[in-house]
């Protein structure tokens, strides 16, 4: 739930308890409370909608279940946690088979047994409407250990886990021809970042488990939106470099300006962003390479009171600030 | 989630780790897992469509916010198990309004906030379908004291919480005349109960906290259906005798088969059903008592090994046989 859903909720409903005290992490995209003296406890849910998410053509029903997890699992990632169970609630609409409806499920078992995460509940309606598919993860993190957006402060690196923009790419491909084309290598591997988005869940236990300050958010709206996101819950400005930012070869075929587009709001990546003191970056560094997993320092954050997150393209401009919206136009959510 | 359900999602996912001893109520409608030596958690999630479960003319926007926490708590109340938090997430088509959505977080914060049931988090989506609303509920039971189907044993009485008809008779008015009909006293009784019922929440705790063995189940798709869960779960023969069945004043004015009907097959009461030892009955309706609340005895389990629920209608007839289904025909779920 994004922080300006849950104070509109608040809002409007005054009398309720909302007992922040029993829940910490409220505000990010899972929230968390105490179960025992070692661990909290997390829980997060997300929602596909068949016509606003996904059609038919950009994802094959076993993509659907795949990805509708993934999103979810991505979102653990983003606290350090570790997955449990899932719980899985669909609203079938008529244009779905039993056969479709088998491959939903096989996509979400597919990548939870990667996860040792067990399917422990849900329930099944019939719509008149497109198919929507929520997806409820509940995980555990060790106490103290969680990360949340808030914990930037002046100075630090802000990092990334993986290359960003092959999702929103392989997506133009899916809306322009279809998931039944014929696509080159190149052009597949774009596409399946998109229909099949890894959640960085062993890269979260590594950053929570370094018991450094760390603050973090997944990549599901892209760079800019994730880091105006830490930005302003952490109430400083952050400065990244273009020529930091690093370029997936598959998007190397794209003009220069394409490329900064879907790295910076393209969007679906789920890899990871956030930040932590300069000096323990490459502390960070090293354990991820011992896991041989990538992680790249894409700029600092500058001083506190004032949620900004400025581009810096090169030497001889001043930089640009860039905002949550950026450029969205394939996007209805 | 139905155990029917679980099953075919475990059948088409063989791959999957299901770690069924990890979680021990799955297959009823909340799974519960272990968090520390005192206490498990428990966790169920439902999903209400526009134009399945209910429509602008069967239940005002808050009513469906209302009604969409109550089924899940509900769902807790089954287990003996104390509501912690929830989690809302909703598909939103454009025949709703902001104020409409308002009124539907009001209808569940009023709910929430008299158990100290806090949002946590949830998931805002457009649909250019139907609206659609997925509750996640959370809570927690003392290790040893949740209350599952499978726990009735010949001999034991069977019980019911409160009057069932009810809520299918508001039902059935509703769909005659829609909500905005000028109702008499009675009927605007009779719409509530379906529009807002109550989750025996407190009925549950004091029957977990008796520390009896018990089995229970909320009364969602009507006594039958209920009962043939628990003697399906339990494997027992389970016997209910018509007049012992708690009959509402306000179904008076109804034929006696209709009446029957409603009580049996009605569904969306969410009072409790379930077993107890016979000798030990007495104890639970005192208890019952002590907090004005009230409890029906209404049959009793007869032998093992056979799973069929019995309706004994009087002495010169003998018991028929009753399904889950019943007469069904105005609930397409």
């Amino acid at each position: 739930m994004l922080h300006d859903e849950f104070e509109w909720i608040k809002s409007i409903t005054p009398n309720s308890s909302f007992q922040k005290e029993l829940v910490t992490g409220i505000g990010d995209d899972a929230a968390l409370w105490s179960v025992n003296k070692e661990m909290d406890q997390v829980v997060c849910v997300d929602t596909m909608v068949e016509g606003v998410h996904f059609t038919k053509d950009t994802l094959s029903p076993y993509q659907v279940g795949y990805k509708a997890l993934a999103v979810n699992l991505s979102d653990l990632g983003a606290m350090g946690a570790i997955p449990q169970f899932y719980l899985v609630s669909i609203a079938i609409s008529k244009d779905w088979n039993e056969e479709e409806l088998g491959e939903v499920y096989k996509g979400m078992a597919h990548l939870a047994s990667k996860y040792k995460t067990d399917l422990i509940g849900g329930d099944t309606v019939s719509t008149k409407g497109p198919l929507v598919l929520t997806v409820t993860v509940i995980g555990k993190v060790e106490k103290g250990k969680r990360l949340l957006r808030k914990n930037a402060k002046p100075g630090d690196s802000v990092f990334l886990t993986g290359v960003t923009g092959e999702s929103a790419a392989g997506l133009q491909l899916l809306l322009k021809n279809t998931r039944h084309h014929h696509f080159s290598s190149d052009e597949k591997q774009l596409i399946s970042q998109h229909q099949m988005p890894s959640p960085h869940i062993e890269q979260g236990r590594i950053l929570a488990s370094s018991a450094l300050r760390i603050s973090l958010n997944d990549v599901s709206d892209g760079i800019a939106s994730e880091l105006n996101e830490i930005a302003e819950a952490s109430q400083v400005t952050i400065h990244i470099d273009e020529n930091k930012i690093p370029v997936s070869p598959l998007l190397a075929r794209y003009p220069k300006n394409e490329q900064l587009n879907y790295q910076l709001f393209g969007g679906e990546d789920y890899v990871l962003t956030g930040t932590v003191a300069q000096d323990q970056f490459e502390q960070i560094s090293i354990l991820f390479q011992k896991h041989s997993l990538e992680i790249f320092e894409i700029g600092k954050v500058g001083e506190a009171g004032n949620a900004a997150v400025y581009l810096h393209r090169n030497e001889n401009k001043s930089p640009e600030r860039i905002t949550k919206q950026g450029f969205n136009h394939f996007r209805e959510r």
